[in-house]
C-alpha cells in the first residue's frame, strides 16, 4: 500500500489492479484507514483520471450485492441531484416520467444539513413505507415503472465506509470521488442511463458553473469508460427550487405539478431533465419532442395517476394525495414580513434551507427528529416586488419559539433593493 | 481536526495553537490516526513554513521529558548525520571536539536499511554500555565532556509516533517533517547547537545537492526561529567513507582516525565538522584555526585518550581500544577480485551497504542479529588503478554462503572503465 500511495503523490496513474487491490482492502480492513486517509489527499492533490475513476466507480459498485434489473425490459434510468433547497424533483419527475413508459427504479436518501430528502417527504403521506426488499422493490418497478426506496444496506459498503473516512479528512470535495460516489450506488441499482441533476449556487454544494462543468465532465467521462449512458444538466440553486420547503409542503407542490398547475420553475425543470430521461430511454427523438410528450402527460392526468399509484403500492393512504389539505401541518404558523419595500434582489437558498432545519423540517444531526408538517411557504421569490409589511414567508412549527431562531436565518436570505435584478438561469446547460 | 487538515490542504499557514492541538492530540490520541494521516499529506503537498516548522519542532520537542543540561557550563554541541555507508564520523568526532573542551551530550541510534549505526558500533566494544539514566548522561558529559547513550523512551514520544506513521503512508520525504523529527530529538537532548553532516549521493536518502540545500535551509530557518545555533555541512556520500565497513571494522578505523593515521576522507571530513562545532561552541574564530586546533588534539594524543576515557566511563573493556586486533572480527574471510583491468569509475555506497547488511553487519529487519564483526574491507576506492585478479575487498562474514550474496551486490557496486573518474566533492558546501 506505501508503494500505492506514493506512486499517486508523485502524480502517476494506478491501474485497475492497484485500484481494486485498495478498495477491497479497505472493505476487508487488511490496509488501515490512515493509509486509505493518506491515498485519499494525495488522489485530492493529484486526481484521477477518466479510467481511474470508472474504474474506482467500478471497485466501488461491486464492493457489495448489485440488483439486477435484466428481468425489466428497455433502459432503465435513473436520477440524481446533488443537493438543494425546496428540490422536490424526484416527487414529480418520477411518475411523470414513468407515466411516458420508462422504467425508473429509484433508490434515495434522507436530508441532512441544509437540504431534505425525498425519503422523509414521501413519509409524510401516512402508511408510505421505503423499506423494501430487493425482490420487492424489483417487482413494483416491473408493475408500475416506478419504485422510491431507501437504500439497501448490502448495496456499496465501501461507499458508505469511504464517505464516512473522506468527511472526517477534509477530503470530499475531489470529483473523481464525488463523481465515482455518485455513480456507483446508482449503477449498483441496475441503471443503464443515469441524469444528473448538478446544482450550482448558493444552496449547492457545487458554486460555481465552472466547478458544476468540471464535475459533470468527469461523470460523463466516466460513463462512458464504463458503457453506460449519462446527461447531467446544471441547474440553479441560488434561490430555492418553487415555494415551499420542508416535508409534507413539498409534497403538496409535487402534487400540484403533477397536476399542472405547479410553479414554473419547478415544472420547467422537471419537463427539461424529464425529457433528457426519455431521450436516453429511447422515448423521445429530441428535448423538445420528450417535453411535449411530458406536457402531454401531465394535461391528461396520467402523471397524477402514476403518483397516486405508486404511493398505493408502497403502502401509503392515497386519500392523503387526492386530498392534500390533510397532509401534516405544524400546529403553529408565522407570517414573516418584509421591512422594506422594493424588489427580491437576492433569496439565498442556504439560509431557507438552514431557517427550515430551525423549524423542524430538517435534521441538525443524524439522530434528529423530523416534524413533517414543518417549513416555510414562500411569498414572494426573486425578483418579485414586496411591500414594507407584506408577507415575505409563512413560517410553520411546532413550537412557537422556533420562529425567532428561523427569523434569524430569513433577515439573511431576503435582500430588498430598489432595482429589478437581473434573473439567474434556471437551467445553465446540459452536457452529455 | 477536519478544518485544520483543510486549512493545510487548502494552502494556509496553522497557528501555533492549531499545530500544538494537533501533537498533542496525536500523542494523547484523541485524534485518530487516519485524521493525522490525511494532514502529513496535505503538509506533504502544501509545506510549512519556517515558523510552523519552528513551531512543529516544539511541539514535538516538548511532547515528553527534556534534557535539562543547564547545570553543565557553556554551549552544549550535538552533531547529527543524516546517515551514510561507513559513516563513522561521530566515534571520531566525539571524542575529537570534546578533547578541545567542548561539551557533547550524544544520543545515538541503530542501524537500519544500508546504513549502520553508532550504538550498534560501540556496542562491538565489550562491555560499552549505551543504556543509562538521565542522570548518569548528565554526570557522565559533565565529568568527560562527552557521553553517547540510546535515545531514551521518554523522549520526544511525538517524533517516534509520527515517524511510524510517516514510513507507512508515504509521507517521510516532506523537508519539514524531517527538520522537524531531526532538531527535535536533538533540542531535547539539551543542545544549545546541532551540527547536521547532510549526506548527498547514492548511498544517501538525499540525492541531490540541490535538495540538501533546501533541507539545509529550512534547517537553519527552523534553528534561527527557535534562537538555537545550527550549521549544515552538505557531504558527499556517493561512495562509502573511509574503507571500513561493518559495526568492529568502523571502530577501529575510527581508532586510526583518532590516532592520525586514518584516511583522508573521513581525517579531513571530521576536522572540518568538529570546527564548525567548536566555532558555535566558541572554542574557534575561525574555520581554519579550529581544523588547526583539532589537528593538534589529534597529534597530541588527546583525541585517543577522550575515546578510551569515555570508552572506559561507559563501562567497555578498553583493552580492546588499546589493542584493536581483539576486537570481534568474524569466522571468515573472502577476498573480493577485480574482473577486469581499470580505474575505478564508480563504487556504490548504497551496493557497498546492502552487500554489508547481507554479511550481518546490517539490519534486514528491525529484529536482525546483528554480526559485529561482519562487514567490507575496501582495498580500492573511487580513481584508484586496479590490475585484473587483485583484491578491491575484503568481505568478512561467519557463514560462508553469505559470500555469494554480497558478491552480488559488489558486482553493482564497482564500476570499472579505462579513463580516470573525475573525483566527487568530499565538502560540498557548509550553510550557516
Amino acid at each position: 500500500m506505501i508503494e500505492l500511495i506514493k506512486k499517486k503523490r508523485d502524480g502517476h496513474a494506478l491501474s485497475e489492479e492497484e485500484i481494486r487491490t485498495i478498495i477491497r482492502g479497505f472493505v476487508d480492513e487488511s490496509i488501515p484507514d490512515y493509509q486509505i486517509a493518506s491515498w485519499l489527499m494525495a488522489v485530492f492533490f493529484r486526481g484521477m483520471d477518466d479510467v481511474e475513476t470508472a474504474i474506482l466507480t467500478d471497485a466501488i459498485m461491486r464492493s457489495g450485492d448489485l440488483i439486477d434489473l435484466n428481468d425489466i425490459p428497455g433502459i432503465k434510468v435513473d436520477k440524481h441531484s446533488t443537493g438543494g433547497v425546496g428540490d422536490k424533483t424526484t416527487l414529480v419527475l418520477g411518475p411523470l416520467v414513468a407515466a411516458a413508459g420508462v422504467y425508473v427504479p429509484k433508490m434515495s436518501g434522507r436530508g441532512l444539513g441544509h437540504t431534505g430528502g425525498t425519503l422523509d417527504k414521501l413519509e409524510s403521506i401516512p402508511g408510505f413505507k421505503t423499506d423494501m426488499t430487493t425482490e420487492a422493490f424489483i417487482e413494483r418497478v416491473k408493475a408500475h415503472h416506478l419504485a422510491i426506496c431507501s437504500q439497501n444496506e448490502k448495496l456499496v459498503p465501501a461507499d458508505k465506509k469511504l464517505y464516512a473516512l473522506r468527511d472526517v479528512t477534509a477530503t470530499v470535495d475531489n470529483i473523481s470521488l464525488i463523481a465515482s460516489s455518485v455513480m456507483s450506488k446508482k449503477l449498483a441499482c441496475g441503471a443503464d442511463a443515469i441524469l444528473i441533476d448538478l446544482k450550482v449556487g448558493d444552496g449547492a454544494f457545487v458554486k460555481t458553473v465552472e466547478d458544476a462543468d468540471k464535475l459533470a465532465t468527469i461523470m460523463i467521462n466516466t460513463a462512458k469508460q464504463m458503457n453506460k449512458k449519462l446527461i447531467a444538466v446544471i441547474s440553479g440553486m441560488e434561490e430555492p427550487l418553487g415555494y415551499n420547503i420542508g416535508n409534507a409542503l413539498e409534497v403538496r407542490e409535487a402534487i400540484e405539478t403533477l397536476q399542472g398547475h405547479g410553479p414554473a420553475d419547478l415544472t420547467e425543470l422537471c419537463l427539461s431533465l424529464g425529457s433528457y430521461m426519455l431521450m436516453m430511454a429511447g422515448k423521445a427523438t429530441s428535448h423538445e419532442a420528450g417535453k411535449e410528450t411530458l406536457r402531454e402527460v401531465i394535461a391528461q392526468g396520467q402523471a397524477f395517476a402514476k403518483f397516486v399509484e405508486m404511493v398505493q403500492s408502497q403502502g401509503g393512504d392515497t386519500s392523503y394525495i387526492t386530498n392534500p389539505e390533510k397532509l401534516p401541518t405544524s400546529s403553529f404558523s408565522h407570517v414573516y414580513e418584509a421591512k422594506t419595500s422594493g424588489y427580491i434582489s437576492h433569496l439565498s437558498a442556504m439560509d431557507i434551507g438552514l431557517a427550515s432545519v430551525k423549524l423542524g423540517a430538517g435534521r441538525e444531526t443524524k439522530d434528529s427528529v423530523l416534524d413533517l408538517g414543518a417549513g416555510i411557504l414562500l411569498k414572494k421569490k426573486m425578483g418579485d416586488w414586496v411591500e414594507a409589511g407584506a408577507p415575505l414567508a409563512v413560517l410553520y412549527a411546532n413550537d412557537t419559539s422556533l420562529f425567532a431562531k428561523a427569523a434569524h436565518y430569513l433577515d439573511e436570505a431576503f435582500v430588498i433593493s430598489t432595482t429589478k435584478p437581473e434573473p439567474y438561469p434556471l437551467i445553465y446547460k446540459a452536457i452529455q
